[in-house]
């Protein structure tokens, strides 16, 4: 067996902070929703507290990836790694803050009563966290079937939130004194639509990175529709 | 005067690229909302043909980007140029995405009668236009005192945003018949917030590069707020 090369080490450990940045996401994302289906505030909180840590790890892998860049200076394969992680730290900065999101409207739908069970959101908060999860995992193992089935599930995640629009549609026709949760809740399910994206974003790098195919923007994939 | 490098003329290409995309944007926003102020679905289908141009600028820069980077094996500032280069294509591709949202919504809000004058909203494009035209001039100049002025003018557009939605909030209590329109009203408006929250996320990416500054996750700047 070959040993390792410092660039081998120094991409393991690339990959390494990758998942565990994704792991925090993951558990921004819980905690975001888990403010408001158990209509505790101070849940909201441990997202704050986990989005301060995205962004710093953010930071430190996008320094990791400049000086990979500039020191080893990789070709083909290893370069398109390197500057797919650049951009996918910003997918999940970025889901960060619709966890942050969540949690301010939960912290508002908390301080007046509960319209409804919370189903769909919580199923849609599920379905995204298995979607971050998986991407990242499909992203350092270069799988791209997994990040296919990443694309796959978003539709799912789409459907919820049409589903879960419908819904608060009818609740704010029927009582006006429901308008503004409802309006709340509908950016909760948007949010959690928005996560799938930044989601879908990278398996869709992970993809052409694998298979050198555009998929990206075959218009059968649109993304953000919904409402 | 020395003769320009090829490298420099790569990068002023690169340049001409980036602004011609930008522009592009722009013309796309401008072209979603008039489909809706002037309430003229053709118009929309403008801003369709357009994002296929913007897609396919974003995988020709990209890929210009990399044989950059693999061929020059630039340094320091032209590395971080490069790689800031990448991720805001990204991002112009999305306010792309954004343009095509507000479309979408625009050809359903036209099919039936128009609830209110639309005020806010075209003044919230005129600024998301301007954002997106400076931050390119921002990034390729170098100039971190335009990009301030663009992260200026996101709280602007954030203000409009949560007045927009007030508004829309008084119409659906008073007159249940308006929801359905007025939550698309509400995307709209939201799709223009998201185009700067782009723009600004370009604009810190140029203070950034220029002032080796993280201004990025100040917590005084949060993005995405409002409703």
């Amino acid at each position: 067996m070959a040993t390792e090369t410092h660039f081998q080490i120094e991409l393991a450990e690339l990959n390494e902070n990758l998942l565990k940045m994704a792991a925090i996401v993951e558990e921004a994302i819980r905690y975001s929703v888990q403010s408001l289906v158990k209509r505790d505030s101070d849940l909201a909180q441990k997202t704050f507290e986990l989005e301060e840590r995205i962004n710093k790890m953010e930071i430190t892998i996008d320094e990791m990836c400049l000086k990979l860049l500039a020191l080893r200076q990789p070709m083909a394969a290893d370069l398109r790694f390197i500057t797919s992680a650049m951009r996918i730290i910003t997918d999940l900065e970025r889901m960060g803050d619709q966890a942050v999101n969540i949690s301010e409207r939960a912290i508002s739908i908390n301080q007046e009563p509960q319209i409804k069970p919370y189903i769909d959101i919580p199923r849609m908060a599920e379905i995204a966290q298995s979607m971050v999860k998986d991407v990242l995992d499909a992203f350092v193992n270069r799988d791209p079937k997994l990040a296919r089935s990443v694309c796959a599930r978003d539709d799912v995640v789409d459907g919820l939130n049409d589903q879960v629009v419908r819904e608060l549609l009818t609740y704010m026709v029927s009582d006006p004194k429901t308008i503004t949760r409802s309006v709340h809740l509908m950016i909760v399910a948007r949010c959690l639509e928005r996560i799938a994206d930044h989601a879908t974003n990278i398996a869709e790098d992970v993809i052409f990175m694998v298979d050198a195919l555009v998929i990206k923007h075959h218009a059968d994939e649109k993304k953000e529709e919904g409402v």
